[in-house]
C-alpha cells in the first residue's frame, strides 16, 4: 500500500490534474482527520453507495461538487500550499454539500446554495484557523456555521424549501415515543450508524467501509472511532435518550469525532489521554442532547456542533495533558488548521 | 470644499466647543465609515428630515442625545484622543438612540434607556476593539449588543413598552404574504431604502442625501453603497424573499454596510477585492434572512448584526487579500477601532 | 483571627488532609472572590443551614460533593499549585452541584450528573482562563456553561427530570402578575435575598451569615455586596420589574457579584471606579431581565450569566481605569484565573 501511495504522490508531483484529484480526496479524508487520498477514496465510495442505496444520488453529487468548489475557492484565495495539499480546505465543503442536499428539497436554487456554501466555508475556515491557532484546530466549525446560516435563511426564502428539517417548537418536558425496548442488536446497529452519520448516512455497510478507510491510514483512529461509538450508545441508553435517536446513530456521530480528535490527533495516546477522551466522549452525548433541545425553537439540526464545542472545551487546557516542552502554538501541527 | 474643511479644522483646534461639535459630527459620519464632519452634518440633516417627515421627531432627538452622551462618556473614560477626535466612540451611540426611539414607545424611562444605552455602547466599543484589533474593527457590534440587551429587557419591565418590535414566535415554514409581484420601480425603491435603512429610515430622499454625504468624502464609498444595495435587492428577489422586506430596504441595509466596509475601508479596491466583496454582500443577504428567522423566538430585530457577522467572517482571512508586507496588526488603521 | 489563620496555615503545610480541606473551603469562599478558609466555612455553614431549613439537605450535600470532585479533578489534571491552593478550581464546582440539586428532581442519575458536571467545570475553568487571561478572570462562566448544557440535555433524557425549571415559551409582551405593591420591608427583604441567591438560597439569615463571611476577609467586599444589592433592587423597582422577582432576590444576585468584582477585586476602589461599578451594576439588572427573556424559549434559568457578561464587558476596557504603568496582562493577579 505504501508503494502505491508513493507512486501516486510522484504522479501528483508531475500532473496538476492528479494533484487536484489528490487534494479533493484528502479533503474527504480530513472529515475524520485522515490526510490520505486512499482513505478519502474509500469514504467517497461509501458516500456514493450510501446515497445511491437511499435513492438520493444527488446527495453524493452535491458533496462532490462542494468539495471541488471549496478547493477552487481556496486556490483563488491563494491559501498556503501545505494546508491546501493536505485537504484542509475541502472537508468542510463536502459536509456543506451533503447537508444541504440532505435537508433541502432539490431545486435550481439548492445547487446555487451548494456552490455559495462551499465557497463561504473556505473563508470561514481561514478565519477560524486564525482565531483558534493558539490552542486547536478549526474542526468542522466552518461547516456548522455556514450550514446553519444557509438552513435558517430558507425559512425566509420561497425559492428554497426544507425536506428533512426538524419542526420548530418551544422546549417542553421530555415525551418518550412508544419505542420498543432496545436489545443488543439494536444497540450494535446504533454503534455502526453513529459512525456512518458522520457523513449524514444511515447505513451499516457505509460504516464498515468508513472503518476500513480509517484503518488503512491509522489503526488508532479506527479503534477510537469504534470505542467512541460504543461509549456514546451506552451513555445515551443509560440516560434514557429516545430509542430512535440511539439506533439511528444520531446521538453518536459527534462523540465519534470527539474520540478520534482527542484520542489520536491532538494528544499522544496514553492512559491519561484515554481517560480524558472518555470523559469528553460521554460529555459530547450530553451536549448533543442539549443542542438538540436548544435548537428546537430554530427548526435546524445540531450537525457536528457538539463535537466542535466539546473538543474545543477539552483542547483549551492542553497544558495539563502534554509534556511541558511541547506546549506551544504549533503543538497541533498534525492538523493545526 | 477642502478649504472650508481646513478652516473648520483650525477653528476646532482653537475652540473646545467647535471640537466637541466636530467629534459628534464625525461620529455620525462613522456609521458609514466616513471620518468627515460635513458627511456627518449631511447625515444628521437627512435623519432630522426623515424623522420629522415620519411624524416622529423624537427619534432624531434621541439619536442626537445619544451621540452627545456617548462622546461625554468617552471623554470621562479618558479614551485615546486620536480615536475620539475621529468620531469612533460616537457612531454606535447614535444608532442606539435611533433604534430605541424607533422600537420603543415614548416614556420617561425610554429616555433613561437612551442615556444608559449610549454610555454602555462606549464601554462595549472599548472592549470590542481590544478583542478584534488583530484582524478588524468593532464595526457596529457595540450598537447591536447593547440594543439587543435593552430591547430584550423591556419584556421584563412594565415601565418600558415596545412600539414596533416584532412578535415572538417559533420558526415555521415560509408563508409568503399576498404581495403584488415586483416591478423595476419597486426594486429601485428597495435599493434606495436599503441605503436609508442604515439609519433606520424608510425614505428615498433621505437615501439620496446619504449618498451625497458619502460622495463628498469618498466617491468609492458612495459607489460601493449603491452597488451593494442593487446586488442585495437582486439577490433577495432571486431567492424569493418577502416582497415587503425587499421594497422596504429591510434585507439591504446590512449588505450596503458590508460592501462599503470590505470594498473601500479594510481592503484596497481592486478586482479581486471587488469579487470578494460581491460574494460577501450576497452572503449578507442570506445571513439577514437567517438572523431574522433565528431572532423570531426572541421578538427582537436583527439590527446590523448580519453586517457585523459577515464582515468579520470576511476580514479574518485578510492575509489572502493583502500584499504580504502589509499583513500586520495595524493594517486596519483607517478605522482600526 | 489572623493568628488562628496562621496556625491553620501551618497545619495545612504539614498535613495533606488539612490542605485538602483548606482548598475546598477556599473554593467555597471564591464564589464571592474571597481566598479565605474561614469565609468558606461560614458560607458552607450558611448553605447547610439554608438547605436544611428549606427541607432539601441534598442540595448542600450535592454542593459539598461537587466541590470535592472538582478539587480531585484539578489534582488529577496537575493544575498549577498556586491557583489550586487558592480554591480557584472549586468555586464553579460547588455552584454546579447546588444548581443541579436545586433544579432537578432527585434520582441516581442526578448524582451522576453532579459528578460529571463538577469534573467538566474544571476543564472549562482551565480553558476559560487561557482565553480571558489578557483582560480578566473566568468568573462563574464555567459554572454557567456546564450547568446550562446539563440542564438542556435533561429535556432529551427520560432518566433526568426537572423539578424547578422554568417553562418553555415564546417571548410575549410583559404581563405583570397581580402582585401587591412593594413597601420598604419588601424591598429590604429583596436586598437580603439578592445576597443569599448568589448560592441559590432564599433566606435572610443565610444572607447575613454571607455578609459576615465577606467581612471577616474584606470589609470592602461586604460593603460593595450590600450596596450592589440595594442598587439592584431600586433599579429593578424603578423599571417596573415583576414584584416576586424583586422580593425573591432573583434580579439582584448577579448585580451583587458585579459590584464585588468590579468594585473590590479587579480595580482599586476609588471614586471613578465606584461610579463605573454603579453603572455596571445597574446594567446587570437590565441584562438579568434580558437573559430571563432570551432563555424563555429554552426553559432554563439565567444563573449568573448576567454577572459574567457585564463584568467581562466592563473589564475589557481596563486601560481606562488603571494607572498606565499597571496596564499589563498580569494586572488581574489577585484572581487572574
Amino acid at each position: 500500500m505504501e508503494r502505491l501511495l508513493a507512486k501516486w504522490e510522484r504522479l501528483c508531483a508531475s500532473s496538476s490534474i492528479a494533484r487536484f484529484v489528490d487534494i479533493n480526496l484528502r479533503g474527504v479524508g480530513q472529515v475524520m482527520f485522515q490526510n490520505n487520498p486512499l482513505t478519502g477514496a474509500l469514504f467517497l465510495a461509501a458516500i456514493g453507495w450510501g446515497s445511491y442505496a437511499a435513492g438520493a444520488p444527488r446527495v453524493a453529487i452535491a458533496g462532490l461538487l462542494a468539495v471541488v468548489v471549496a478547493t477552487l475557492t481556496a486556490q483563488w484565495l491563494r491559501v498556503d500550499k501545505e494546508s491546501l495539499h493536505a485537504g484542509l480546505y475541502g472537508f468542510n465543503g463536502i459536509l456543506v454539500g451533503l447537508a444541504l442536499a440532505t435537508f433541502l428539497a432539490p431545486s435550481a436554487l439548492m445547487w446555487v446554495y451548494v456552490v455559495v456554501g462551499a465557497a463561504v466555508s473556505v473563508v470561514v475556515m481561514l478565519g477560524t484557523v486564525n482565531v483558534v491557532k493558539p490552542w486547536g484546530g478549526a474542526l468542522t466549525f466552518p461547516f456548522v456555521l455556514t450550514t446553519w446560516l444557509l438552513l435558517l435563511a430558507t425559512y425566509g426564502f420561497s425559492g428554497l424549501a426544507g425536506a428533512a428539517l426538524p419542526a420548530g417548537n418551544v422546549v417542553t418536558a421530555f415525551q418518550p415515543y412508544e419505542g420498543s425496548p432496545l436489545n443488543v442488536v439494536d444497540l450494535a446497529g446504533g454503534v455502526l450508524l453513529s459512525i456512518s452519520q458522520v457523513f449524514l448516512k444511515a447505513s451499516g455497510v457505509v460504516a464498515l467501509i468508513f472503518l476500513v478507510g480509517l484503518a488503512v491510514n491509522s489503526l488508532a483512529a479506527a479503534a477510537f472511532a469504534l470505542a467512541g461509538a460504543i461509549l456514546a450508545v451506552l451513555t445515551a441508553h443509560l440516560f434514557g435518550a429516545e430509542s430512535d435517536l440511539i439506533t439511528g446513530g444520531l446521538l453518536g456521530f459527534s462523540p465519534v469525532l470527539t474520540a478520534i480528535a482527542l484520542g489520536t490527533v491532538f494528544y499522544q495516546p496514553n492512559w491519561r489521554v484515554a481517560v480524558y477522551t472518555a470523559v469528553a466522549t460521554v460529555f459530547t452525548v450530553i451536549v448533543q442532547a442539549a443542542l438538540n433541545v436548544a435548537l428546537t425553537p430554530f427548526a435546524i439540526p445540531a450537525l457536528t456542533a457538539p463535537f466542535v464545542l466539546v473538543t474545543w472545551m477539552f483542547l483549551l487546557p492542553r497544558q495539563c495533558l502534554e509534556p511541558a516542552t511541547t506546549v506551544s502554538a504549533d503543538a497541533a501541527t498534525p492538523r493545526a488548521t
